[in-house]
Parts: structure tokens; C-alpha cells; sequence
């Protein structure tokens, strides 16, 4: 090993260029982006978060926030970046090296009238484990009236891929949940909710109407199946659909619309292959029952929390899906006209974030959280 | 000025670099590459040729091959790249700086009993241009028995834009125009050819079910409008639908499925911008009774010609669309289903060649012609 000696002198220019740099990012942070459509800037709204996971808002200025791993739950004030820390929270699995904490948190849509929360967060122990998700409501800072709304079963000795987006729509409740990673012949199991996307009342009685419902061995609480890694599920305002997208394998990550009772194909089809290369399981694309995705991306940009736009301040944006990529660090804008994907563009490319959630802000404004630790909005500008 | 003395071993020395460096290149280009679905060689067929822009096969190793400016034809013998001159051509518009020339040629889907060639090229003088199309039969590669079979009205005098890639579906034959780049009016204009998707009998006469055969005024062989510059048109053989692209303005550039009466916008809508920035027209992308593309591109990748992939020995690429790319020089794959984009490709993106056109042969293999003169094709490998 080669040894670099360095005197005091060098040293202080050395920290004072590093010192340099960080300020010249920041400023660059504040400079305007032009992208395809519109033009922003982006503003740091708080920092130094332990990998924000989930944003929901609770009133223009007020928002609750997420920390995955720590499984953490904050309220924010997106005007001072103020954090208070909610208290009373269930017991959540957050055992390392268990990829568990907590996943989404949802204001119902009428919030400011009933005054309702819905969480997703890992339950369980090593050996056996699961999502859940409850609902519950704030009192200073503190949860009441908590109510459990669903439980994964059976429990699995699951290390990743819990999914954990929550949806409300229309009085239902949708889930997302992953398939286990090591359990993903599951995603086909009509017995299991591993790898699935389910529907609930939003007090979570089942809906009568959910596909298998009258299915000897079959869980009613499933919408659809054959599912991998859902990190994002959003609804399309002017559809009403619930859109979906999840981590393939080594490429081939999609983005699906939820229709009731279909089979998205996992492990059986996929436009991914096995980490390291080879073909998974067929290595087949297309098969009778299976849906196609509605888009995929090849390589995988990993992508996360989505949200649909239809806010006013960025009016070029309306009806688009925003969705966060881990791996190939961006908020990818999809374009989309009567279900099908027109366009894609890749946003910040250049900032090397990883991106876990993007959210509309009741501002019109557009949140995302990264893994390094901050919350920011990209804010219209000339 | 600078000036550089070189002794003539220096010289030597960087003659001989140069050479090995071509000769790495040209081995290169033999060297397999692998792709996300399928692995592949590329052969150099024939070279040296000015701008080819269009080929059909005639037989299993024999093709018709266009070079648009010079307005030369040429049949190709594949497995060995000669070349014979066909004879007898029509008068042909292709005075600098007018964009004319031979566009596209096809051969008829029964041309092995018919004998019928399909050609569009550009007829006229500066002040008053358009797009001709004839059909023919070949004796000693010289041209007999030709038929003009449709010639554009008005003339304009266009220097861009004419579109002239053809068809041959169903006993149909579609033809594609351009707006004239200054005329883009004209695109609207239903009692003009410039800017439209055509549809005639294949012998010429106006299918009576065409969508404006009854309204006053309309040119009867338009099947859609609102075209811009549809320099690739492809038939996909498993639904019947044709296809069309074509270069946007700055920047949307758009890939279309050809709907009968079907009004696509240009110039009222488009995801362009003019070139130097700035929008065109008030700016918009959407308005009712527009259509939206199937999908489209941002940068512009300035397609060219298209082809459906149905062959064997790439089973992975089946239903595929091949487009040629110039300015983003590639082959663009689109994974398409159910007449949506599901995925996009970039194939040989660190080539630099500029690619006119992609056509299957009847060995399955892939064929392109790019402006540096080559013909090419992509032969399967493992």
C-alpha cells in the first residue's frame, strides 16, 4: 500500500475546495431545470432522514412521513421542515437483516373530515413474517383508535420484497405485497397473499364483488396475482384505475394496470433473467392467461413509489406517472393516453439520487424522498 | 496556425495505426453482440453506395435496392453484393437542392407469379413538385409494362418532406406523403395529397370504402391526415394494421397505427418544438378530433424506414417493430402488443450509422442500409 504524505497546508485547501463543492451542489440544486415539458427548480424541504419511504398529506402544509428501516413516523411541516415524532406505534418488524419496517402511510381522501390514517409495516419474526396494515387516527402527535385491517398469511420466513403500497379509492383499499423473494413459486398461490395485489372495503371487510371470492382454497381479499416487488401503486384520478409497477429480476421491471382477477405473470413470465444472466424459470415472455405488462424498462431503473399528476402548477405534467428509480437513479415521467405509455422521460438523472416516493403536494407541487436522506419538490420556474 | 513536423517515419507509423485501427473495426463488426433478447453478428452485404434508402426481395438471395438522391436502382444479389443496374427508369425529380430522388420500392406479396414492383419516387421541377407512384414488371433488369398508378396534386414546390414509403396489405396499397416542410397546411387540407396516409386498389383505382370518398372537395385516395414527414410505413402481419412513423419538428417524433379517416394532428398538435426552440402553432399537444401517437420520441431520433419482425431466427423478436434511427443513429426495436409500446431497445447505438431502412429477409435475417453506403444484416448468434 502506498503511502500519500500530505502537509497541514495542503490539507486546509483541500478541505476548503471540498467545502467549495458542496456549497457549489447546493446552489445548483436552487438552479432552474429545463426539462422536455416543464421548467422547476428544486427545493430541499428537510435532511439527514434515515431512507424516507412514504409522504402523505394531512393538510396544505402538513405532511406524514415514513423511515423504512428505523420504522419511524414523522409528522413534517413542508414550510419550516420541522419534524415531530409520532408516537404510540405497534409493534413492527425491524430485525436486520430483514428488509421490514415501515412500508406506506395513507390519509384517506376525507381525512380532514374522519380524520383516518392507513399504515403498511412488517410484522412477524424472522421465521415468520408478513405485512400488515391498520388504520388509526392522531391525537398530539400520538395514535388512537388503531384498528388492525389486514394480516399476510400464511407468515413466511421472508427476507425482502413485502411490497407495502397502500391505495385508497372509491370507499376500497388496495395492498401491494411482494412475494417473499425466496418464495416467489407464492405469487401464484391463490392460498398465500405473498406476490399479490389485494382489495379491501376501507374498513377491511371484503368486497363481494373481489374475483375469487367464491373460490374454495382461494383468499378473497385478492384483486390480482402473479406479482413480484410492488414499491409503487397509485391511482389514476382520471380513470380511476390502480396502477402498479415492481422490480423485476435483473431487468424487465413493469408497470401494470390492476385488473380484477388477472395473473401477472410472476415467476412463470417475466422480461427479466436470473441475477448474474441465465434464463428464469422458461425464460418465456408471453403465455395464455398471463397479462403483458402495460411498459417495461430493460435494464431495470428499480423503481419505486409513482404517483399520477394532476395538479395545475405544472399543467404540461397533467396525467402523467411520475415513478422513482433506485438503480438508475431519476423520477421517470410516463406519459399515458388510454393505458398505454406514449413517452418516457428520465428527470434529475444527473444528481445521482436514489429515489424512493414521489407525491403531489396539495400546492401542486411534486415531492420525492431519496435515500440520502432528503425530501425536496421540484417547484415551476421560467 | 499551428503547424506539425512529422519525420516520414512518424508518418509511416501513423499510416500503419490507421490501418490496424480499420482493420479492428471491420473485425469488430463481426464479432457477436449480444442484445437484450437475442445475440447476433452483423455481415456486410454490399458497400459503397450513395444514400441506400429502400430494398425488397424478389427472390431468397435477390433484392431491389433504391439510392434516393442519385435515383438509382439496383438489384442486389445478397450472398454476393453484386450489383445490376436496372434500366428503363422513368424520369425522376432529383435536382439539388430538392430532397427528391427514389424513395421506396416494393415488391408485390405475390410477386413471384405477378411480377408487379411498387416504386415512389419524386416527379416535377423546383417551382412544382410531388410524389409519383408507378408499378412495373422487369425483363433483363430493364423496366416494362410500367403503369403510373398515382401522382400527387397540387404540385407544390416542396424541397422536404415527401414522405414516399408504400405498402402492399390485403390487396391494397397504401401510400405515405409528406407536408412539403413549407406547406404544412396542407397537412389539414383535405383537398391536397401532401401530409397523408393514401390507400388505393393495388392496381391504382380508389377503394370505394375509403373514408372521403363522398365528401365534397376531399381528394378520394386520403385514408388519414395530419402527417408531417412519414419516412417509414410497415405493415404488422399479425393484426393487418399498418404502421407509420415520422420525424417531428424538434423532437416528436411519433410512431402511428394508420386508422381509416384518422386526423393526427400535424401542424395543429405535436410534442415538437420549432427547431432553435419555441412552439409551434399555440404550442399543444392534445385536441379533440386529433389523434395521439401509438408513441413517441424526445430527443428526436429521426426514424426511417420500418419493418414487423415475423421471422424464425430470431424467435425473441417476433412482432417487433424495427425502425431505422438517423439523427440518434441506432435501430429502435419497439415490443409491441396489442397496438401499444411495451418496451423500447437501442440496437448498435455505438455504430454512428445513420439507418434508412430495416427489412426482413426471406432467410429471417435482419437487413438495414445506412447513409455511409453499406448494406447490412443482422445473422443469428449464440
Amino acid at each position: 500500500m502506498k503511502h500519500i504524505t500530505v502537509t497541514l497546508t495542503q490539507m486546509l485547501t483541500l478541505m476548503a475546495c471540498l467545502a467549495g463543492l458542496n456549497r457549489g451542489l447546493s446552489a445548483q440544486e436552487s438552479e432552474a431545470v429545463k426539462s422536455e415539458a416543464e421548467t422547476f427548480t428544486i427545493e430541499t424541504i428537510t435532511e439527514n432522514l434515515d431512507v424516507p419511504w412514504a409522504m402523505t398529506f394531512l393538510s396544505e402544509n402538513t405532511a406524514l412521513v415514513t423511515e423504512r428501516e428505523a420504522g419511524s413516523l414523522y409528522k413534517l411541516d413542508v414550510t419550516s421542515g420541522q419534524r415531530d415524532v409520532i408516537q404510540g406505534l405497534p409493534d413492527i418488524l425491524r430485525d436486520r437483516p430483514i428488509s421490514s419496517g415501515i412500508f406506506d402511510v395513507r390519509a384517506h381522501p376525507n381525512f380532514s373530515e374522519n380524520g383516518w390514517i392507513y399504515m403498511a409495516y412488517g410484522v412477524g419474526t424472522v421465521e415468520g413474517n408478513g405485512l400488515a396494515v391498520d388504520r388509526f387516527k392522531l391525537a398530539n402527535n400520538t395514535i388512537q383508535s388503531r384498528e388492525r385491517l389486514f394480516e399476510a398469511t400464511p407468515m413466511i420466513a421472508g427476507k425482502w420484497h413485502f411490497g407495502g403500497r397502500l391505495v385508497l379509492a372509491d370507499g376500497y383499499l388496495y395492498i401491494s405485497t411482494g412475494d417473499g423473494y425466496d418464495h416467489s413459486a407464492l405469487a401464484q398461490d391463490l392460498s398465500a397473499h405473498a406476490g399479490k395485489i389485494l382489495r379491501l372495503h376501507e374498513d377491511g371487510r371484503v368486497p363481494d364483488d373481489n374475483p375469487f371470492i367464491n373460490q374454495q382454497e382461494a383468499l378473497p381479499e385478492i384483486w390480482a396475482y402473479g406479482v413480484r416487488n410492488p414499491q409503487g401503486m397509485a391511482l389514476e384520478p382520471e380513470t380511476g384505475v390502480v396502477w402498479w409497477n415492481e422490480h423485476g429480476p435483473q431487468g424487465g421491471d413493469e408497470i401494470n394496470r390492476a385488473s380484477k382477477g388477472t395473473n401477472y405473470g410472476w415467476p412463470i413470465i417475466t422480461y427479466g433473467e436470473e441475477y448474474g444472466g441465465g434464463p428464469i424459470g422458461d425464460g418465456i415472455t408471453h403465455k395464455d392467461g398471463m397479462e403483458q405488462p402495460t411498459y417495461y424498462w430493460v435494464p431495470s431503473i428499480a423503481p419505486s413509489g409513482m404517483t399520477f399528476y394532476n395538479g395545475s402548477v405544472f399543467p404540461k405534467w397533467q396525467g402523467n406517472a411520475f415513478v422513482g428509480a433506485l438503480a438508475l437513479t431519476h423520477i421517470n415521467r410516463l406519459v399515458i393516453e388510454d393505458g398505454r405509455v406514449l413517452h418516457e422521460e428520465r428527470l434529475l438523472a444527473d444528481k445521482g439520487w436514489r429515489v424512493r416516493f414521489v407525491e403531489q403536494g396539495p400546492d401542486g407541487y411534486i415531492y420525492f424522498g431519496v435515500d440520502d436522506g432528503m425530501i425536496m419538490r421540484l417547484v415551476p420556474s421560467q
